[in-house]
């Protein structure tokens, strides 16, 4: 009753494990098996969790699941949503129910495990470079004829080295490449044109490998001034389809069709746009968007962005932040204080610190909103401070023991410190688990 | 051959798991026990490891386990180091093995691991608070005898609470509490002597709780002023004693022993000094000291604390850096620029950027030292920036596929992203694994 749709995937085993007394925010004394999470009755609210607890609001993630559908539909693109950002395969799972068309991975470890869960097409958004990387893709894609994986290539040596590895482990199928195009002083990717049209002619030259695409990350054009990004995002995008137009002209492209991707979470909208209906090449151009942070957003960055993002596509309701970490007063040492049990081991610290969003006293009712003066101002391996106004009634009266809520600023950086996630309804009732493998 | 000592811990279901594919730093593409790996002959500098891969120099290990031990035989001081900094059992062993009186954690959950490994007698350095906290405590001291657990309390309310926690689950032993001092401004703990007194005085009339000692943490004192630093260690440290003093006179305690505990990683020589041999009370004194990060310390904000301690010790060998993390160039897209592949998942990042120690080309010889000019600049979540000085011989060569080794500054925000680390001898083969559970 309690769960998200599987996609294909294999996640039984999952909510078969036996967790541990220990796991972050579950309240066992004994192991409990997964799968029986959502008949405890527990509710955050009533503090039946342990604290720090990592919460995905059910209702949020199923309006963005839908939200991102409608939108990829409506610009004719398809989603390789980024799972480094949860590392998750329930999320997974349901991200390829609602319509992804593979899912985008960041290092071939996260591969390994995507695969291990039964994900079955993966564009690597990176190139691989390490014996032990190629090698480890190499076997998944020789075992597994179904497995349909894309990965980055930016250098000639880069090139060289997997034409090598290919040749002494060959494969019935040639390795897909996208030439990654990137920008001048940001990271990975070709400076130029013309060191990506030597890429794609190295790559399209080597036995054993195939130009599938171009591959492009705006995202790293994000700046404090959004018109200038948007200028500069915009004619990236330009360069990106001149050279999917250049290597249609020497024909260097070997798959049915082109892959053209980019789009990170602050900026997928102008991709859809820039990228859609790119006409005039002798075989159909796939737009893939890569954004992983859309399915939690946040109260942060992402928050941010996504106002922008809904104002430029005049958009309503837009993504909704999906992903809350709660934790318990520890004390109250000053009128002006509260220390709670939350750390740097918990939420997200590198961009904004979490948002402090509602406090609770552990019992019926609903959360009170926090004033906008209350903030987290500082936090330790395992604690946060709290800032309090003074004057304000509902801070005056936390105390020891009560709950408080936080909202967060940049997804992957809390997913990743939370092996276990607990979903809830709108109610705070916890009504299933997901598992993270940042490994 | 190449294990730590055990301390009595429970350890051998760890080397019996067989690990994944897809575990950050191994090179396996089929499953493998994890006590096989020693005879896998790999060497970080043969490039037969994963990239990145966070490796444990064992001689600095080993070296900083005796230069521990020795510390604190020579102040009559005993140690129970922080565990929360590793949270790897087979580290929390070798401390053990090392004379360490027990470990001190920072959770419940924390306690519950330790103790599903076997040890038996934690500090927990905080206040007990969430109703599944203290059950989850007191099921493990009910359970198990000889579970010898202690926390602190810092209010009269938090007392309150565990009074009627203790009411509701009676135990044939009363649970004891060190009440914690803290610092104006700071984190947890009483504002003053007053407010703390008061907290000891709700201990010792508590059924079924026992005033058994006095906690602060002088490491809240660190700043950019040293000289100021030390004064403020000595008058916290007045402080504590102080505070033994009056409790013992007011014939609070109820232990057989009185228990002082003070001591980070930066200013432990100084508590171990100041609280020396503190006389005139009614029974004995045990200092214990909580130091977490002096097992690894780092190429960072403890390597320059040990730097001062050594000099205030007159220590010309002190504790030395033993975690490192290792990744490959993915991409040399500008001369000045390489782009490597470790990121805010991989290395601490929140006191300062990893330092850039090592690069190596795959094979054999000893690593290059590279140029102070060639720093880490930026961290993504899964890249780092590496800028190259101009004209250094070593960074003009640098290539995709080389390696690159870099200290980390603060191991708390190291070890708990990485599940399990690898040890390695000064040449960089690799001897066994170890694992960390921040779940």
């Amino acid at each position: 009753m309690f769960t998200l749709p599987k996609g294909g995937l294999a996640l039984a085993g999952l909510d078969e494990q036996l967790l541990q007394p220990g796991v972050k925010g579950l309240p066992i004394t004994e192991p409990l098996r997964q799968g029986a999470i959502g008949v405890q009755d527990w509710n955050v609210l009533h503090a039946d969790t342990s604290f720090p607890v990592a919460l995905l609001k059910s209702s949020a993630l199923r309006h963005n699941l839908g939200w991102m559908r409608d939108f990829c539909a409506r610009y004719g693109a398809v989603l390789a949503p980024h799972g480094k950002t949860t590392m998750c395969p329930q999320l997974f799972g349901a991200q390829l129910a609602n319509g992804a068309w593979g899912m985008t991975l960041a290092t071939a470890g996260q591969v390994q495990v995507a695969h291990r869960f039964g994900v079955r097409r993966v564009l690597l958004a990176n190139q691989l470079v390490a014996r032990s990387d190629i090698n480890g893709v190499l076997a998944l894609m020789h075992d597994d004829p179904d497995f349909d994986f894309y990965a980055l290539a930016d250098s000639p040596s880069g090139v060289a080295r997997l034409a090598s590895a290919v040749a002494g482990h060959p494969l019935a199928r040639p390795l897909p490449l996208l030439v990654e195009l990137g920008l001048p002083g940001k990271r990975a990717g070709c400076r130029t044109l013309e060191e990506a049209m030597a890429v794609a002619r190295a790559i399209a030259a080597a036995p054993g490998l195939q130009l599938a695409g171009i591959e492009g990350y705006e995202g790293l054009l994000v700046t404090n001034d959004r018109e200038a990004d948007l200028r500069a995002v915009d004619a990236f995008l330009g360069q990106l389809v001149q050279l999917v137009r250049q290597c249609d002209a020497e024909k260097l492209f070997g798959g049915a069709q082109v892959l053209l991707s980019a789009g990170g979470s602050s900026y997928f909208d102008l991709v859809a746009r820039g990228l859609r209906g790119v006409s005039g090449i002798s075989r159909p151009v796939t737009t893939i968007l890569r954004s992983g942070c859309y399915l939690t957003s946040d109260h942060g960055l992402y928050e941010r962005h996504i106002a922008d993002l809904n104002a430029r596509e005049a958009a309503a309701d837009g993504l909704r932040p999906a992903l809350e970490v709660w934790s318990m007063v520890q004390s109250r040492p000053e009128p002006t204080l509260a220390i709670l049990t939350m750390g740097k081991r918990d939420a997200s610290y590198d961009v904004d610190l979490p948002t402090a969003l509602y406090s609770h006293r552990p019992g019926p009712g609903k959360p009170a909103d926090l004033p906008p003066g209350c903030s987290i101002v500082k936090m330790n391996d395992q604690h946060a401070y709290l800032r309090l106004p003074e004057g304000d009634a509902i801070c005056a009266t936390l105390a020891v023991g009560d709950l408080v809520g936080c909202g967060i600023s940049h997804p992957c950086t809390t997913f990743d410190k939370w092996p276990l996630l607990l979903a809830v309804d709108d109610g705070y009732h916890v009504q299933y688990a997901v598992n993270t493998f940042f490994q």
